[in-house]
This record gives structure tokens, sequence and C-alpha cells, in this order.
């Protein structure tokens, strides 16, 4: 996804927002990478309830999916390049309440087709991080032909 | 999520057309229900491409995911009446691509506390279906007290 | 892990009881193909409690595992020769009691790289099934060179 | 599995050794506990090659699955007593040599019913550490009444 894995910080984060800017649901979720490093990567919403909560009043799942599918993805392709996600696993751990949904990617293992990365994701609330979900997934390489 | 487990089809289409309504992430995805029956649902949403797709062109994986995850829950909930996802596993199958995204939800398995159910997941372009998707869950069940 | 695609049933089969030879844990267990197909296969073990069993008394869930496991690898492999498990999930449904263990793998797609595919775990007991796990998992093709 | 939150290092060792005991697929493969404390555990087995390998010469899948889930398990049972696995989720990370495997399993979260585990699993070579597998699961408690 994001280019060579020579890259530095910065231009990471610049690959990585121009797929974000090419990817109308991440913009409509509005997410942001907060940082990105070789394997590693942190990003964040601000939960607007009405659009994003389930029939508890809690932050609806699919938003914590889509947190922790980026963080996987976007760790992977931070020293894969271009991937796309082959599945993962998330479970929720407790209801997610709060103004702002933070993941954090972390790649496990990359081998020459497959990474396999987890994700921590996070539920802020008056500045106070809950861990709401994690996520384990196996990304396979994009070939450039 | 959707009561007792004696209730008609058409008392578990209204319950579960209430949850939604009440779920105001479903409804910004414009979920819809074109059948239930216990241990059985089928919904459905309409392609929206300015907020649901990811840079290769491709539908999102979240939208799947939301599918997914929705199609497990409500046919778990069509038992076992209120319950929330414990986590789940998806795989994508092939690139998503077309104007409708149709899952299918069963119950593999309810037991006391826990239901264990499966999705699949189609694109469908120009009437035609593709299998883009693989869900299997763990539900818990929710207490009433 | 069982060659061209081509193959007969018979030459499957073959191919695969020579790796079940060749496999010391499967031999241990005893693994015994019932039948196989391009894309499909069902395996049984006799089940041995002095070595096959867990504190409560049922089958231990490594076995299942074990059955859960070949039976999703060798049905990848009767399409896609030799491969390796990347990762499965599998969920123990009930308790296992009795005394065969039967395995039914089938393919769910099979990409140029990966195969996903999915395995039921029946328990037989008095000639009558349960069925008593289920997995679904992604196996990744070996490169011969 | 193990009894009573409040139980010392000790204490914990000695209920789960006398599980293993009983368990007789544990017995078998040689499990040994390493350490325990409430939500973590350390296993090990000696690999013995005639029963524990697979066809490329490498140890069997099926063991890591055995050291992985019985890691998750036993890290549940030490902070929520009699536990059995709902589901685990098993990562092949590389292929596994050497004379030991073993496991570390922690609790992730403990709710009143499911605890969800992680497990590392390592072979050990000439002294020396490989991450061969990651897990994460779903443990259910089991009711005494």
């Amino acid at each position: 996804m994001l280019g060579e894995v020579q890259a530095t910080a910065e231009e990471l984060k610049e690959k990585l927002e121009s797929v974000i800017a090419m990817t109308s649901f991440a913009t409509m979720m509005g997410a942001k990478v907060l940082s990105i490093s070789p394997g590693n990567v942190e990003l964040a919403i601000d939960v607007k309830p009405a659009i994003m909560n389930q029939h508890h009043g809690f932050i609806h799942g699919a938003v914590l999916g889509f947190v922790a599918d980026s963080a996987c993805a976007w760790a992977a392709g931070s020293l894969a390049g271009d991937v796309v996600t082959a599945e993962y696993k998330l479970h929720f751990l407790a209801p997610a309440v709060g103004d702002r949904i933070v993941g954090r990617g972390r790649v496990i293992k990359a081998s020459s087709r497959i990474v396999v990365a987890q994700a921590d994701v996070y539920a802020v609330k008056n500045g106070s991080e809950k861990l709401v979900a994690i996520a384990l997934g196996t990304l396979s390489k994009v070939d450039r032909k």
C-alpha cells in the first residue's frame, strides 16, 4: 500500500494519506494517521454518534472493525507495500463509549508474500483510553506487474 | 436482539427493523432485511461508491464486515434474543464490485449462553451474485435482569 | 501437498496416504483417508482414550484440531498441490464423545497463492454422528523451484 | 480449571498439574508447567520427532496447536477456574524446528462468563527461541452447580 521498505516515516505518512484520500469509506469515517513507522501505525477517528452507533447506544462494531482492519493493513503496508486483507479476526472486549477511537497496528511477522499483523483498538473518553477490541489478521501482498 | 424464540417471521422482521432504526450506523449504510426466520437472516445494502470504496476502487472491506457481522448477529438474535458479538473472523475471497451487497447468516450452534453463526457475503452486479466474503463468529447472549 | 490438479481420485488418495506415512503425528493418531476428490476430503481417526482425552473425559480439543486442520489442508492440497496452513480458526461446538472422529474438508475459494477451506468435525458414537467442531482456514501454496 | 482467583502461584501449579495428570493427551505429549500466576502461564513440551512431525520434517501444527490452546486455557483458568475453549485462531509464523516447544499464555480480558486470551508459541533449538505460532482465543467458564 505504501511503497518501499526504505521509506522514511514522513514519506510513509504522505503515501498513506494519499491512499486514505482515495478511499471514500476512510474519508467518510474521518480516519487520520497519528504516526507511522516501518511495521507500526497509529490512527484515529473522531466519533460521530449520528452515524456510528449501534442500538445499545455504543459505538458500532463495524467502526471498530474498520479501525482494526486499517491498523493491521497499514502496519503491514508500511513494510510490504501494497497489500490486501486476506482475513482478520476481531474480538470485542468491552462496550465502546467515547469521543475518539484510536487503533494501533503492528506487524507480527512479514514473510515474502504474507504479513501477519495485530491491532489494539481503544475508545477514548475524557482523555482516558480503554481497550475495546483486538484483532489478528493476514495481509497478502499485491503484485506489481 | 430480537426477542422470543417463538416469534413468527413477521414479528422477527418488525423487531429487527426497529433495532436497525435505533442503529445509526446501519441506517447510514441503508441496511434492509430481506428475510428472517429462526436461525436465518438475509440482508442487503445498496452500494454508494461515494462513501463505501477503498483505494483500488472496490467496495471497502469494512462494508462487507458490517454485512457479515450483522448477518451473524441477526441470525443469532432470531433464536437467542438480544445478543452482542463476542468475536468474528472474516475472510475476503474476491474483490467486491457491484451495486448491491447481500449477506446471508445462519446459526451453526446455539448453546445456553453462546451462539456460533456463519455468514456468506455476496456482491451483486447486473443481477449476478459473487461470493466475496465469509465469516464465522461467536455471539453472546445479553442477560435481561 | 498432493500434486497436480488433474489427478484422479485414486491418485489423490495414494499421494495423500504417502504424505500421511511421512507424517509421524498423523500416523500416531491413526489418520485414515475415507475419500478425496478435487476440493473435498473426508478423513477419520479411531479414538484411543488412553492418549486422546482431556480432564472432563471428553476427546481432547487438540485431536479435533488435528482432524480439522488436516481436513482443510488436504482439501486444499487436492486442488493446489503442496500447501502449508497459514492460519485457521476452530470452534468447539459440543463435548466430543465417541469411538471415531470424522472430518470433512472442502475448498471455499482457491486463488493463485492462497486457498480458503472449511472443515466440519463429527464425533461418531454407536454409528450416530454429532457435529463437535467447525474450522475455517487459510492455506498457502508451497513454491516448487 | 484451576479454582479460585485468590490461589497462590504454588496452588495454581499444583491444581494445573493435577488437571494435566487427568488429561491423557497432555500426558502423552509430556506437557510441563514452567510457571503460572493469575492471568499468565508458561508451559513446555519436549519434542519427540517419532510422533510429532509432519511430512516436511517440521514439528506438526497440531503440536503447536495443543501448546497454544493449552496456554490460552490455562492462563484463563488461572483467573476464572474451570473453563472450556469456545474457539481459537492459530497463525503459523515459521517452520517449527527444535527440541522443545514453549508456550506462553496471557489473559487479555476476563469478563463474567468469557475470557479472551492470547498465546505465543516458540520452538527452542540449541537454547535459542524462535516465535513459530500465535493464537487468540475465547474461553468459556464452566458453571459449578
